[in-house]
């Protein structure tokens, strides 16, 4: 999904998205062991979570039935919203996490944590002050995070974040406790995505690093609000498409590009497990075989800084990129005078072209 | 081309994109009032900006022939670089910005500033160390800016910011100098688009916003790093696009969204006046219309953070998105289970078809 | 439609996909003007139409409620089926089309009609042979068409064909009746779109042409298999294309192309009314602009061959394409050298690239 | 690129676009088995081929020379167009297809022939008469083709045509001379795709398939007219799309479709070899898995006709298509009610939106 540059409607895709999926699958193979005919979700009937588990089971297993008692209008008689759930789960000391104090639901995974509702219902509502401290999981806010950056540079392989380099990388991984490196390379230590994930979690919430606040669109067909916490995401995201740019082809990068909102919109829309999005993604695996190298990035209060880049299969040519002189056997100016005159043939064309 | 969401290459459409066309059509209308037959200009020829110029020309004013002195063989053998023009610049005295000290080039305009050359033609360089704090032009770095966040409202019409709201904005008008209101609209000051511009780059370049490091790939064929200074615009993507989520229907927002990559990328490669760029613009003027209202963004140290959208045009509608109770009128959860079981019906089948 | 090439899935798009739209603003015109509060419709729950008429009435009229007998259980249950509709017609002489006889459905309009279940069920039914020669409407078989060719010139107006010249045009609007025409230009009988419609439906439908067999897949998740005659319309796809050929630039076109898929999946799946169709008519129209001409076909046993086309606003410049010497002020050959040489330079480097 | 769907601007792929890729790579291998460090060619500087030849030498051997005479200015003052080269051709008895009695120029290959030049540089000339009888090579006109339709079978694996079925098959693989079955599975003849494309060649050839004439783009900016034979391509494409009506899926479908206008104009200009079409291709290839089964078409004086299609791996299910009763396991038509319903959401806040 990093591959796929996956930004929803211009930002980070959110994690409940892949989340979805893979509970499903996971609920999938619990239910045939079990020789079950059902599953049933706890997800409502506004939601796209609904689409992401159901959509799922439809690819995956289309045989089991699906029970999702929030589309039940006995069920919702009962409960109709929130406030009479949480009220309910109370009365029976049902711990949940969301309370008529904390009236915002969360809903959290490896790669994120969203929230919603309550007075997040106003989007003019600001979410970035103090008052809403305490409303964050993952990650400190900008303003309280440490006034020193913070460096961490990033191995990746074919696409893949693959191992870390940090100064304080043992420190953290004994905070951690769950987390396990697997090897060194080159200086790295390699950790499986699992780790990659908690670490950069760990580094990115630290300094404040990718929160966002956002209007969205729901597949059901709603817009609404929702404040996201992503800090090893978007620390990912920022640094493959930085070695990206040093090691991708020029035109399979526009043609990635141009299929991101697509990939995105799949995603988001629970199709994960569909023809079109393998589709995808067998492209934009062929457009990752060479997304190999290092790059260092700088966190700093909410800011992740490109710091260097640098692969083996570097596409960049210092002799051909270089303003200084004599390196006109890898590039002649001249060329130049026929590409720019080709190109404005057409130009020209249309320029003397009679208008209407 | 803020409308378009112009990013190229995941990253905010630089500024001499766009210059270019615009010093062309000065130059052409200068050189018809003139009766000249040709233009020259200084670009070289492994850059953009040659074609970005000459494509502009050929768009506008066929007849006009083009003189490149970089891409004319005599010329470069006396001048094979820029060292070579540098040390010809000092020893007659012309001033120039660049300098052997500071081998970096700057190209400056009011929507940002680029640097590339110099240390910088080594990618793994980190450009973002005091080392090169005086390399900078529009904007302090994220950790010398202020320590207290600043806030900063914008009243957007059709997608052009029209209107500043911001508590010390009436001393940084006079600040500034050169920039004056040109009314006032529900508590907003209103600003011709280079007053708009001007005042977003102060306050952006005052906390650290908009600085990038990137490689790109050059329309003539090469990769190349530069570093770029974009305060004032980064703001007004990053605001723009925040409005859009509250009022543009999801699906024109999905197709505009699969057209960015291109439009940018004509808009990059110096196809401003080409036939496609203009169709490409009316779909993305279209899908403007609606995109009137107010954001309120926070800045500090280099963060833009979104902070409350309101428009009359909203399409978000608290009575569908809610997750409490008593608006069955308004979202039947029933029909979910309908809408999901069509979207499944073709998964299922390809999830029974017999696979090869 | 015929602007946007909209083809679907490779063939042309179907006119139901236009119709319904039409008929569901009509209907709701009739519901104001009557007071009425919602509107019934027949179509069945498996199909299209239902979702043509109902997203239209959601767009242009989102207060009326809308019934759909076919959707309803206590209706399905008297009526499970076709077969049973059909029996309750014949018992109450309801004279409809389809029978028990005549199995498969038809639906027509102006621009087409189209043929769907019973035989046609089977994917593998030939349904070119003389066995149905009957089912057919609106078109004679290539192979009972006419022996001699005939030759259709069209006059377009940016984008729209506005007339029409052929050698027997007058007798043909005479046995017609309800056409006339709106005026003479250049040689062309002009006439409003229906007249147009009608003329060509008549000459495509005398020479075989417009016939098509497709499985084709329905919103609602389901692959159909159909046939239909669409002699007007594909004549008019056909010789649009010819003309934007020759007036259009290249890379509008490859944009507009682009979406084609988009555009007519947009129209099948009912969403004529949507803004996003209305953003991507925007870009189509700007297109049009110049693609104002003659065009000529000669139509022959199923076969529209294009046989010339020419415009004020051509784009072909003979003097450039001409493989004759003495034109290298329109184009100089050795441009070519640098355009090859520039656009090589990224494949160069991707050759050198070390391979992982 | 059958497997693409490749339509360059509505038109089938033209030959020429993939034979120049095969041609180079054939030039290459001798070039390095010769040890010689340059390759010449006889492309004019203003056509495709030049480039198709030259950027896949760039991709392929970037090491290797290329030396084009047609853009050498000593050489073209010798020869300044066809003309001067025919008659240099005829005082040497040298032997060239075109003449000055010919003279429009001819391209063949195994998929087509293009001709161009000449009296063809009139794009409103008519190249459907008589008068042009001996021009056309590998088809008959639709007019003097047989007056009886015959039927072929063609059996794909995976996207790719591997056999054939027809009536008078075996006569026709002698008459061929240079074609061997190599095989038989299901009643169908096996072929390696040398004996596909000549057999249809043969077969669409004799109905007259597969002629068209079009205004194009070339890459170098200038519009040219061609008139193409394609006789068995035609077919293929054809054929090859109906299957895959049957057996992908709409989304992957809609996926793939959307992008084939950038893979045909990839292929047209010249990237056969480069990324960002082997990216394309992966994705291509996936879709392609399960594209296997028969189409039956039936050949008739210029007409394709679609006659009938069928595969183990069919998307298509009777049950759920069937418009008689007794099939709602397989459908519910109570669903399409919610799916209709969420689908229209957006439109019903669109249209009650505020209008600027």
């Amino acid at each position: 999904m990093i591959q796929a540059g996956a930004l929803y409607e211009g930002r980070y895709l959110l994690g409940t998205s892949i989340a979805r999926p893979c509970i499903a699958k996971g609920l999938i193979d619990c239910a045939i062991a079990e020789g079950a005919d059902a599953i049933a979700h706890g997800a409502t009937g506004k939601g796209n979570d609904q689409v992401r588990f159901e959509l799922s089971m439809a690819a995956l297993a289309p045989h089991l039935k699906c029970i999702a008692p929030w589309r039940n209008a006995a069920f919702r008689k009962e409960f109709p919203g929130r406030a009479e759930m949480i009220a309910y789960a109370e009365a029976h000391q049902i711990p949940v996490k969301a309370s008529m104090k904390k009236p915002y639901s969360m809903d959290r995974n490896l790669l994120h944590i969203s929230f919603e509702a309550g007075m997040l219902e106003d989007p003019w509502y600001d979410a970035t002050t103090p008052a809403d401290r305490d409303m964050y999981v993952l990650s400190t806010s900008p303003e309280e995070a440490p006034d020193k950056a913070e460096y961490v540079e990033i191995l990746f392989e074919k696409g893949n974040a693959i191992g870390l380099r940090c100064d304080r990388l043992a420190a953290i991984v004994t905070e951690l406790g769950d987390v396990q490196a697997t090897g060194e390379r080159d200086g790295y230590t390699l950790f499986a995505p699992y780790g990659i994930m908690r670490v950069l979690n760990f580094l990115g919430g630290a300094h404040g690093v990718g929160r966002i606040d956002i209007v969205e669109n729901r597949f059901v067909g709603m817009k609404s609000r929702g404040v996201y916490e992503t800090p090893g995401g978007t620390i990912l995201l920022a640094a493959h498409r930085d070695l990206e740019a040093l090691t991708m082809d020029r035109e399979s990068m526009a043609i990635r590009d141009s299929l991101i909102p697509k990939y995105a919109q799949l995603v988001y829309n629970g199709f994960w497990f569909a023809p079109e999005r393998e589709a995808l993604q067998a492209l934009v695996t062929q457009t990752q075989q060479t997304v190999s190298g290092e790059v260092r990035v700088k966190l700093y209060k909410g800011n992740i800084m490109n710091a260097g880049r640098r692969s083996p299969f570097s596409l960049y040519s210092e002799a051909v990129a270089t303003m200084e002189g004599g390196q006109e056997e890898a590039y002649n100016q001249d060329d130049a005078t026929g590409f720019i005159a080709l190109n404005a043939l057409r130009l020209k064309a249309s320029a003397r072209q009679k208008k209407p």
